[in-house]
Formats: structure tokens, sequence, C-alpha cells
């Protein structure tokens, strides 16, 4: 089931600035019991994205309105939403009246063992690195070819995720995850300022530690220090948080911080489903 | 005129991973009298930017028989070819087996007045910097927020190119051109190793200047190296040459060897289309 700019249709015309050159934006959303989870916070984001961007943002209340008549007869599926900055412009000079297009997309919610959850994943280094760029740091855009190469690196089912290092060698996330480690009793993630996306799953565990009197700090980082952590974990809005077990050689336990952090956040989720009805 | 996967058509699949990541590569080719202009280098060079991508070129001679086909009517026109990794895959990783999508599609010539050949465009500095990724440095693909964002910098319709620096300082490109400049009898442009496209022009401009006993030197320079050079041009398949008479205060002349290079392209375009035939 796919919605553009209000009509069920499957495709998108040529000239749409998204397929000529990414100009615009996504968000990927779990879909629980016909709701979308944290859908207010990934509309803030992706009207974030877009104002970073220059993109107006779509009718938010239509927005929210076509999300959750997508939603609601699906147990359990990934709703994921694209904004792009239209059609026209002569190359990539921007029209002088952009009409944005959105796309809601339904898929398959993925088919990830509840083991990597419980009993977590193991992870690997990738060769291919993150650009460094202020512009665009942070943000979900659709420029996402860098994702392409480093996921192609490894066929491994055993391998769940691949982390990325920025040119400069600092880690700085996960493909498609971002990442938290603990050392010393201190939670550490990267700072997103030149490279990688800031995720909404990111944000919350951010807002829950702090709430529960323990700071995210968010540094650069190097790969010596993160396999020197006591814990590590990824996150991302569709799988939660995965405690990882191993990253190449160097074993990690499943610690009680990062147990922690999921029992939490899974009661914050309950309470957002509940407030969404 | 737009021809997708042979079948006349204006729309893409929302699937195509060209609009969901901007998994794919493009050339952009000038038309004249009935002829793709440089049709083997482009088709060369998506041959090359598909190896770095590992999609698999779609078959070299069916898309030269399509390029031919929708251009044989056209006096003067543009032709724009996409080839991307099509749809399939889950998230980032691609599919087991890869179907590529051809898009040829023809739009109007632009109509920059003779003049900027012959008396020399004003061009400016661009705030948005160009990451740093070796990657996907050189090739011509669908990631092009940052030339958008750079365009989106000025409406000034006296100025005619944004030139982008790279996050360390380095002059690299301008948002759709290379450039080069001349300093004592030297011929120079960046080295494309860590960002920016290698251009079809821009190669040819190197041949024909190695040719000419000649070779031109690339190099990583700053905004000052460049405003303190003799001559400077920049180029692309559509434009050809332009001299660069002011780099926002800075003035220069359309120079002798500015003037020689214009000229040894004509001919050169000329063969080329003569070849073609």
């Amino acid at each position: 089931m796919i919605l553009v700019n209000g009509e069920s249709k499957a495709h998108i015309e040529i000239s749409d600035r998204g397929f000529q050159y990414g100009d615009g934006l996504f968000e990927t959303i779990e879909v629980r019991d016909g709701q979308a989870v944290f859908l207010e916070r990934h509309l803030e984001r992706l009207n974030s994205g877009c104002r970073r961007l220059q993109i107006p943002f779509p009718d938010a209340k239509l927005l929210s309105f076509e999300a959750k008549e997508l939603c609601r007869q699906h147990r359990r599926a990934v709703l994921k939403i694209i904004v792009t900055r239209g059609s026209g412009g002569r190359g990539y000079r921007q029209p002088d009246r952009i009409q944005p297009t959105r796309v809601l997309s339904l898929h398959p919610y993925p088919d990830y063992p509840e083991t990597y959850r419980e009993q977590g994943v193991v992870v690997r280094f990738c060769a291919t690195r993150l650009g460094l760029n202020p512009a665009l740091a942070g943000i979900k855009h659709l420029n996402r070819l860098e994702q392409v190469m480093a996921r192609s690196e490894w066929n491994d089912p055993a391998i769940q995720e691949g982390l990325m290092l920025d040119v400069n060698g600092h880690v700085i996330e996960g493909t498609m995850t971002n990442l938290f480690y603990i050392k010393n009793n201190r939670l550490y993630t990267a700072e997103l300022v030149q490279s990688g996306v800031a995720g909404i799953m990111r944000g919350i565990i951010m807002i829950l530690s702090a709430d529960h009197g323990f700071p995210v700090i968010e540094h650069m980082f190097t790969k010596d220090e993160l396999l020197s952590a006591d814990e590590v974990f990824i996150c991302n809005s569709i799988i939660g948080v995965w405690p990882v077990t191993q990253i190449e050689q160097k074993h990690f336990t499943v610690g009680p911080i990062t147990k922690n952090i999921q029992i939490r956040l899974g009661r914050y989720a309950g309470d957002d489903c509940t407030e969404a009805g």
C-alpha cells in the first residue's frame, strides 16, 4: 500500500528531484497494533530536516492523518515516509515555487529473531567510510550511497550490523543504527556534527537516560576506545535496542545498563502507543 | 520523451533504489544535429561508475541504440541517462540479483547567451562544502544534495556558477562544472580523489592538452592560489568551456590559453560528431 500525495499509486514522476538528485528526506517508523510508534517525533524530525534542506514541510495534520489511516489495520509493519522537493527547477537549481512530494508506504516488519534483543548480536567494522559534511550531518536525507556501499561489504548472516567510521577514523554509527557504549558507568555516543543520522531511538535514549540522572556524553571516539567498553548496544526505531556481544574478535556481555535501558524503553514506547490512541 | 528500460513512460517505481537511496549514476550529454556528442565516452564513464558501485552495466549496445534513436530528430538538446540498481533488497542491502533500471530522457538545450563562451562569466564561492569520500569521489552518482544546497545559495542572474571547496578548504569544482586555472603557462585542475566529479569535458581537455605538450597538473589548491591565477575557466559537456572573468571581487581576462583550448575543443567535438555518424 503506497500513497503519493494522497493518491494510491506505486510510482513517481521521473522528474521528481528525489529520483534525480536524492533531494529529499525519509523516516522509517515501527507500526504496532495499528499505530505508528513515536509518529509525532518522526514528523518533528522530518519537519526539522525540511527546514535544513529548505523544503516546505507538507501539512503536518495531513501527514499524520494519512499515516494513521495507512497503519490502522496493521498489527505489525514498517511505515516509511519520504518527502522530496518535488519536480522542477533547472539542473541543481530549485524551482521558484516548490511543491514537495510526499510518499507513505507500508512494508512487512522484518523477521529478526527475538534472541537478538535478549542475547545480543555480532557486528563488524565496515571499510566504507562516512564523508564529512556539517550541512547534511544529523538529518535523514535520501543520499544513502555510503550506507548501500557499506552494507554490500558482507553477506554472512551471522553478522547483523556493520559499524561505520568517518574519514578521520572516528566511529560514528551502524549502517542502519546508532551506536552507544558504556564505560565506567557512563554512557557515550558519537557526536553527529559532521556525519551520521540522529535517530529517533537515539534521541529517546538520551532523554530517558538524562531523566534517570545518567546523561549521555556525545563525543568523538576511535575503534580502540569502543573496544575497551564495558557494554555496547545499537538501536533504531524498528529494532529498538540490540546489545552487541561481539565486534570482530572482541566479546562483550549483555550488561545491566543496556538491559535497564531496554526495560525503560519498553515502558516509554508503551506509553506512546497509549497516548497516540 | 523518456524511455524507461526501453518503454516510453514518464514514471518510475517508488521501490526503485534510485528514488529510495540515490543508488545509481547519471550522464548529461549534449545533443547536436541529431547526435549525442561523445556518447561512447559517456557510456564508458557510466560503465566505470557501475563497476565502482557494483551495479551490473546495462547492455552498452542497447544503451547506445536507445540514445541514438532518441536523439535522431533533435537539432539541439540535452540527453540524460540514469542507471540505478533497480528495485529490491532489504533496506540498504542490495538484492541478490540486481536488475538495473535505465532511464533516457531528452531535455531542451539551456538558452545560455553565446557571450558566455566568448566574453566569459562571473562566478562566486559557495558556503556549502563538498564532503570527503574516496569511495564515491570522481563518479557521477545520484547523491547530489551538496550541489543542490550550493546552487540554492544565490539567485543573482549575473552570477553563472558557484565554486565549491571541500571541507578542508581546497577548491574542487563548480556546482555543475569542473574548474581549471593557468599560472605561469601551466594548466592546473583539482585532484578528485576525495570528492568531485571527473567530468567528460575535463577528461577531454586533459587529453588534448597533453597531446599538445601541455599536460594538466592535478593537485589540491586553495582559494588564494586560484585568485592568483593568470586565466581561469570552467567546463562541462553542455557548456563546453566558459572563461571566468570574475571570481567575487577579483577580475581575470579571457586569456590566450583558454581561447586556444576552446578552438581545439571545437575541432575535436566536430570530429566526434563526424565519426559518430
